[in-house]
């Protein structure tokens, strides 16, 4: 492969990330607007707020899904990290009021 | 709202949430395999392979792109764990080759 050819591929797959993450960005969204909509739910009934069964439920659920090349331990990690920054999010509206919503 | 209302509520919101998961995962497994492509090339036209520059890319796009309610900083750590792990599966490539494959 030339040096030529292969940048115009690298150029090429970048675009194709770049595509990737902004599907990414907008997914990562829709699960916070519904996160956010639980703890609604939850203030709004008074539920038990702190679920960590649930927490389980969710990696469960991606673990199981993960056709790879990401390992389930990869998965697990980039997801541990979705689940604590929405919690973080949370945390302003949760201070204001009597829980903190689970995921 | 009665407890049997946000019970039933709950069970949808998280029926969405793990819909989304799904998506996730899938599209962080697309990611993986351009990113295991890029690899590829680099190795093929022996491209230098680190390039810092690209992460600040990858940063400006995510975060370019962000309508919230994600915070850019929440966005950026996401994603800087995405880009680890992606950096990890690919390291085994490379201790058999010559370099390492940027996102």
């Amino acid at each position: 492969m030339t040096r030529e050819t292969a940048l115009e591929a690298l150029r090429e797959y970048r675009d194709q990330i770049n595509e990737v993450d902004r599907r990414l960005v907008t997914l990562l969204n829709e699960r916070t607007r519904i996160v956010e909509d639980i703890g609604r739910v939850k203030r709004s009934a008074r539920l038990p707020i702190y679920e960590p069964k649930r927490e389980d439920e969710v990696f469960a659920n991606v673990t199981g899904h993960n056709g790879g090349p990401l390992t389930a331990d990869a998965v697990r990690r980039i997801f541990e990290r979705i689940i604590d920054e929405m919690r973080t999010i949370q945390r302003v509206r949760m201070e204001q009021s009597d829980g903190d919503p689970s995921c």
